[in-house]
């Protein structure tokens, strides 16, 4: 199949009618911190959150979702032990399911974490640079949860990564990338106040579940998730007044965003 | 006591002034995507939470609360213990606790611990309708934490639960539908808008426990925290512009919320 | 060296300048309710969180941050271990470390966890009034999270835990009062809506470790957090409708906040 900016364009306005009209269950795992926020974007742009992260009930509720969610940046041992059980029931199944490596590469029980998940072949990755590097066996890691690289400079560890894993891999950064190992494409739409909030790479995360568990293409739902994001905190960005007011502002923004304003200001290449 | 919408509103409106006046201790057990949500529900309306989830705390910490919630959404195991040690010191020396059973029915793990947890009697039980028949032992439970029927289909499951529990039973709604099992009230305030926000319902269950906390009568304290929320709900949706600015009404709402607009906005049958 | 209330507040404002430039790592181990909010504190000012409480991982994250933040909340288990791990780097390391004992004294596990970590010698204790005299061992603590008394009445309970623990007392209250067992300065911005709001003493915990994390002098970098995070308290009450919008806005606020307007609006004495 070709892609163009202008199918993958129309792709994504379509992927997010799907999210409205299907109301996907997106089951996450995911962190202390963020948890929060990974719901109530989930509930802002359309899709049914449920965060279970208790081992005996990971299994059965990842069995009855439309995608999985697993972040790993407050990996607690219970947790840990629900991840693996959710991933397996997606193996098992053919559910879509999308690892977050947080700090993969920097600390050591998440990255043993991450390595086992890895093997349970993710159907989507999202990281920033230092994340997929350090997941691709390229790099260290970074400092934390913070991007020290710009995406480009993880292109070709996420085609690697890719390859190895069968995942789409998405890097956020200032230009989002998404690559199948094959075609790349980048999401130039967002705000620099998404590096302000805490969340703002987590709930991402989310959106790219809800959008795996509707659109069948995967690499058309990450560039639609990674665009509709990107484009509704360009509209937040445009009345915050700071970060407080600007994810407050998101959450809005997503809610009201159309499938025609995705097709208008989508900037993919 | 005869009951009407007239004596009910009275006392709705005098039980807020008594939550205003005692500033109640509520103690919360809750899970982990709206713990501070809940706890910022509480202080905007007056009361005071502790958040306190840690097997040998959870037991004093209830001994010294006004009323304590038990919400189980995330609940890991040594919250599992915690909540058993609360709920047992409360049927030990007699303080009103509130069981809210999130998603029983639809997962093990939760859905053995509400058995226990009914076992020793909450004063107030507060769920959707797809929770409040599965606990009632008529329905399978809804597909996650999402209310999947109306609260009217569910009356007959809570007045049924209402008489064999010994509590009084809130089935969250468009419209609240709240018996102890003989009368049955209905509060028909509220906004569509906290189906949008994750918290809708476990913030009203905070407040039920602070109002069960200062209000002598059960059944009108459970009606007076619904009816104060949804009015609350109604004024913070009136200015949002969607769910992140609605959540954030809310609370400066219910921090503004007088007795005399709850007297007069209150729709109570 | 002489402290005036001129010096300080040029000490502030410089400590802010250098937050911002610098963009600390602050790793926080802190609890449920309001570890959201604390990062998000943290963003706003400058700073750079990483919420590491996992056993194995809180050690070599505190090795390489900047300064770290122990909030005993919540403290779980797996936490409880963090959080040793993480304040004995500090105590090998040198790392600067900011204790907040939150109702240390009502409640047992917590308690026996603070008189631990006080052993490890932290570089601040943060506390409101009945915490401070808890863990000085001159009071019962309070009934909850809540002050039930002002800071000054706390105000020799702080000095004498300043000379035993050889940390720098901060006790937050209408006016914060900080000590290190010999100057004792008062800071008199703020907001009443902090109380209003869960995690506005947990917030000021994150900052104070953002800023002792920079600035060389201890006592300098607790009222330069204190007085940035009032100043901010102030301007965020001018522009809020309640408790919600305040949350917001404060972030807003820390976000904006210049060493100007430290050095211009801070209440010293």
């Amino acid at each position: 199949m070709l892609r163009t900016p202008s199918t993958l364009l129309a792709a994504s306005s379509e992927a997010l009618e799907e999210v409205r009209a299907q109301r996907p269950l997106v089951h996450c795992i995911t962190n202390a911190v963020t948890v929060n926020f990974v719901a109530n974007t989930l509930l802002a742009v359309g899709a049914s959150p449920a965060m279970v992260d208790v081992p005996g009930e990971a299994g059965p509720m990842a069995e009855v979702a439309s995608a999985v969610l697993i972040n790993i940046g407050t990996p607690a041992a219970d947790q840990r032990v629900a991840m693996l059980e959710a991933a397996e029931a997606c193996a098992r199944t053919g559910r879509p399911w999308v690892l977050d490596p947080v700090a993969v590469g920097v600390l050591p029980v998440r990255t043993a974490l991450a390595r086992r998940l890895l093997e349970l072949r993710p159907t989507v990755i999202r990281g920033n640079a230092s994340e997929i590097r350090a997941l691709a066996g390229a790099g260290a890691g970074g400092r934390g949860v913070d991007a020290a690289e710009g995406a480009e400079e993880a292109l070709e560890a996420a085609r690697s990564l890719a390859h190895t894993s069968g995942a789409v891999v998405a890097i956020s950064g200032a230009v989002d990338v998404v690559t199948d190992g094959r075609d790349v494409v980048r999401i130039a739409n967002g705000s620099a106040l998404l590096t302000r909030i805490t969340g703002g790479g987590c709930a991402l995360g989310g959106m790219v579940s809800a959008f795996a568990g509707c659109h069948a293409d995967t690499l058309e739902a990450v560039v639609a998730a990674c665009a509709s994001y990107a484009i509704a905190a360009e509209l937040a960005a445009a009345r915050a007044g700071g970060p407080g007011t600007f994810a407050v502002s998101l959450l809005d923004a997503l809610a009201a965003l159309t499938p025609e304003q995705v097709a208008a200001a989508g900037s993919i290449s």
